[in-house]
């Protein structure tokens, strides 16, 4: 019987189809995203958890095993499938490469299987057994058939042995060998055979889930407003972010700005002479998107900085912004590209309520743009790459079609697996989800309006569950130029702590806008925006005033980079303190292995204590157990006995613990 | 632009497909079970609630459609579907006929509304509107040349009109007119439409969701357990079932039963020369599964009770069990349908941990076995519908290829769609669910085995969300020859009152096998089985015997005959009462028009009492708000003042209330 594909559609079958219908049902595979339409996103080197629904009528046992490759390989690795309970089964594979990956579950009937529990359960109840030795012997007899090389040599070995063996006993110990289920496993007949639709994979680099972001305007990288620092500058700025521990160093785009609608401080609709102007205004008659911002620096200088960043441990990840100044080449060079009013101008750029009077965009879908507008567009992109850029943070692709990226993210990532996109939007759910589902290896997300202990934990855990937990990675920035939290405002230096704390503690990717560190958070009145905002502006910057944090950030990244279970915002679980205002939380390893605990007093103002529960059960200890604590900030070390444990948290001094939580090593008795 | 079908798979896709590919996305479409892969089931007359995310890029607004028709309709009527919040969409449809369904979701640009509602914001807020009441003139203008008949003409008249004004304000009024947007709504060009895959949907007659079920063996319609009771017998007894207020009157097997290996009282292997045996061992010489057992009548006598029953409102139900007692004609015709052992015997059939001697099984997938076993069959089943018979109970159906099912049922509901299937699947819930899911228009449940407060609340919560909402039509059977269950052995008279109180409420199908009006409990000691089980012994009743509920199971009925809210599963919803003995819950209708509150008290022992909430939440209430109450059961009615209420249940009056809830007619001031 040929094995038989799981068909898509289920709609009443004709008596032919029924009679080839696959009899062993498999359904809610995961990992999976809408049910296989996206690639669900796992990272190279680490094991894929893969589960399965899979049933059939009757009583008989089934064997099953999950099948994966690199897309485009040939064959197909497998890896066996174990039944765990209520029809659900589970195993595991690990790839080796990264790019777009497929696996698919098969299952069948398990003759053999069934054939020895039956047989070992009567013999074991003291029923005669010929009849099942004979049909024992029917099953060997067509597996040899069947069987070929090594196996078949095995099994006719078995059946020499059978048929010379009297006793009713030594050939049911033949029977139930395991070398005879191995001989048979490798003769099987898979009966029944059932196949499941094709699973897309996205195999990712480590970066992808596990990375701290620092972004800085470069030409705040200066002593005074007066003078535009430039690329040589950041170089010399490279020391002091490696040293917070940062991995990607982010800018805002670099190319020349342009001068019609030019926006003045604080986004005012008039621009002065001086002033430098939004650096979002892509273009100018000095060049559109493939360009560098004279004032920057060359392409060499651009390099420079790249290999320079390189020899710190520093990614550079550019600002994909598709938009374009009043003034960018391609309005006179490709006007088909863009969409005109019958006054002959361009609808400037909206994301309500806010207004982009310096920007306009282009259209996708007018003629002259397909596919002209998209090639260039990737064009843009893969020449970044081709300068060593293999990080790109992605300006509001909610408001570009989706299909573009899914596009554009494949192609890039065809030729380099390693280059990553990080969605900026702040939108609906549905959307924030589809840009991850269609691509987008990280995105931007709610945490920096989530600050309750009810809002952080529903949130974190919304993370970890399907479909998110599959399709969506969460970045989470503690500030950008365009957010400047509420909470920031009035919290003072504990505030900072505390959220960088979360963002930390809570996901693999976090990410840092320059000020942050230095406890900024002067607001336009009443708005979530920066008072100066430095997109209007050049703003340097004494990054070693009283009052930083740099310190902490330091030890925080140093702290991720020493306990794998926070390096991935998965493994998250929220545990119990009687405080409302202190969050308490685990992250650990699947293994258990690594199990970090997290305490943050969320009010700034406040000192809070609570009692709290140390999770023993996840470890399978009793209540009164003995464990060990590790203060991962100042590294003292205790004994905690028992589940209740207590704590006090003062914003003044540190407003949150990191403890490494392990088992004491059995005592070595003489 | 032509429509854009949603494709199936979203792996990487070439820029010619991106450019093709649906601008707007369409997902999480309900109703839907798996995605599409099987129908959902509804019923005729009744609306169905279509929802569905749709979102695209930008901030442009949409259109949304629901398209439906029945199964091999060429054209699609269509519903607008409107926007909610956070991209759900919402409308419906109502199906008037019974059978297979279909629908999809169609979403496009909405260009006028869009133009619409810019134009409104921007004249309301004073700002010159020349531009754009030129962007509307040529969005017009296009739509002229697109549009045909009597829209043409409109939109010429609008267009003529805007022409020969010369007052800004009128041509705006012009622009903003609900005829105007008629007119460009017919003439829509539909830009980038997006087209969901199709959706299947069963529609299937009220009876589906709403009945109520009598089992009895016909053999014991007698007064003797010596004399054989008879289908003739049975008309008899017609008025009292119908008087109780049962609609589908079912019996277990009535074919000819097996001599070989009969069953004898109490399950034992040796039946005595008077033992009737069991009904599921079916076939004997006397024929198989189109036969009638002799003693109980013949094919005049059942096409009598079938239309007697007709007379009295009721429908019959058949067993369907596809076994054969080992002397079943078919052993002899059709050898090949049956999978031999090699001492000439066929394993007896078993559901762990149940043996059944006297019966084997067909292998479906034996060579000679298809198609001709399947046919066989399925012919079995039209030869039953033919005599009049439209509901089937089927035994066992998990042990039989889920393929089967899937098209028998289809096949024989081709033809009748009037025909429906209950499961009597008890096993794991993802088989529970798949039979759902192939055809299965009604399935047996574990209700028997909720009884805390938390096991209810759980189920029945489970039971009205997806994917069960779409799937699986619980039938709440109080007992069964089978499931003599544990909390009525030692319950009494209360304990039977509160489970058929459960039944009849929780769910819209329930079901009772005779001796539960009786409040029949012996059972095997230690098992959940009847001592003496009629499936082995004739087991004559007098129904008249003292303690009975048989008013209570009519007034029952009776309530849920004048209740819509009672006569599905869906709509419940479980509320506060401060005592774990007591279930508080409602079922009401989608309108809330119809609202029914019922206390249970679950102790068979004491009375309990409790406050408790009535919901004036969901009726947009205030907590002081004035309600009215009616006890169904008695007829009382009252006033409740405010949200906090008190009732007290005891086992020995009557163990549970049930209450229609009303909001007071405004008072008519003179």
């Amino acid at each position: 019987m040929t094995d038989v594909p799981q068909p898509d559609s289920m709609s009443p079958i004709s008596l032919e189809e029924a009679m080839r219908a696959p009899r062993i049902a498999i359904e809610a595979t995961e990992p999976a995203v809408d049910d296989g339409r996206y690639p669900a996103k796992t990272i190279i080197g680490q094991p894929v958890d893969v589960s399965s629904k899979i049933f059939a009528d009757g009583h008989d046992q089934l064997a099953a095993v999950v099948c994966w490759r690199q897309k485009g390989e040939q064959n197909w690795r497998r890896a066996r499938l174990k039944l765990i309970t209520n029809d659900l089964w589970q195993g595991h594979f690990t790839p080796t490469q990264v790019g777009p990956h497929e696996f698919r579950i098969e299952s069948w009937w398990d003759l053999w299987e069934t054939y020895r529990y039956e047989l070992s359960k009567k013999h074991g109840a003291g029923v005669p057994v010929q009849l099942e030795l004979e049909e024992g012997r029917l099953h060997l007899e067509r597996a040899v058939q069947r069987a070929q090389g090594e196996t078949r040599a095995v099994l006719e070995d078995i059946m020499h042995r059978l048929a010379s063996s009297h006793l009713d006993d030594e050939r049911v110990s033949v029977m139930l060998a395991s070398e005879t289920a191995a001989a048979m496993a490798d003769a099987d007949a898979r009966e029944h055979c059932s196949v499941s639709h094709v699973f897309p994979l996205e195999v990712e680099r480590p970066l992808a889930q596990f990375a701290s972001w620092y972004e800085l305007f470069p030409r705040s990288e200066t002593d005074s407003p007066d003078r535009h620092g430039t690329l040589r500058d950041v170089i010399k700025r490279l020391p002091a972010i490696r040293d917070m521990g940062f991995d990607v160093l982010y800018f805002p785009p670099i190319h020349p700005i342009g001068r019609k609608h030019r926006k003045g401080p604080n986004n005012s609709l008039e621009a002065g002479p001086q002033d430098p102007g939004s650096p979002y205004a892509i273009g100018s008659e000095e060049g559109g998107h493939e360009a560098i911002h004279p004032e920057l620096g060359t392409v060499d200088d651009f390099r420079a900085l790249v290999s320079a960043a390189a020899d710190h441990g520093l990614e550079i990840a550019l600002d994909f912004a598709i938009q374009c100044s009043q003034d960018h080449p391609w309005l006179e060079q490709h006007p088909g590209w863009f969409s005109w009013r019958p006054d002959g101008t361009i609808r400037y750029a909206e994301n309500p309520p806010k207004k982009y009077q310096d920007i306009v965009n282009v259209d996708f879908y007018a003629e002259d743009a397909m596919p002209d507008l998209w090639i260039a567009l990737r064009d843009v992109v893969q020449g970044w790459v081709d300068l060593g850029v293999k990080v790109f943070r992605v300006d509001n692709p909610h408001t570009k079609p989706l299909p573009f990226w899914q596009w554009l993210i494949a192609d890039i990532r065809s030729r380099d697996p390693d280059v990553m996109f990080l969605a900026e939007a702040f939108t609906r759910p549905a959307m924030m989800a589809r840009l991850g589902k269609v691509g987008f290896n990280q995105s931007y997300t709610y945490f920096t309006w989530r600050n309750t202990k009810a809002e952080l934990t529903e949130y974190l855990t919304e993370l970890n569950e399907p479909p998110l937990r599959y399709c969506y990675r969460p970045n989470f920035f503690v500030n950008t130029p365009d957010i400047n939290p509420f909470f920031l405002h009035s919290s003072g230096r504990p505030g900072f702590l505390i959220r960088a704390a979360l963002a930390t503690m809570g996901s693999g990717l976090w990410g840092m806008y320059s000020g942050f560190e230095l406890c900024e958070s002067a607001p336009l009145p009443g708005k979530e925006e920066y008072l100066d905002s430095e997109k209007y502006q050049i703003r340097p910057r004494d990054y070693r005033a009283p009052g930083n944090i740099i310190a902490e950030i330091a030890q925080l990244n140093r702290i991720r980079r020493q306990n794998p279970a926070l390096q991935t915002h998965l493994g998250f679980k929220a545990y119990t303190a009687w405080n409302d205002n202190i969050l308490f939380f685990g992250k650990r390893t699947a293994d258990r292995s690594n199990f970090i605990l997290i305490a943050i007093n969320l009010d700034p103002h406040n000192a809070q204590e609570a009692h709290f529960e140390l999770p023993l059960w996840e470890l399978g200890l009793p209540d009164g157990a003995q464990t060990h604590g590790e203060d991962l900030m100042n590294g003292h070390r205790w004994s905690w006995y028992g589940k209740t444990q207590w704590t006090r948290l003062e914003p003044w001094n540190l407003p949150f613990g990191i403890w490494r939580w392990t088992v004491p090593a059995v005592e070595q008795n003489g």
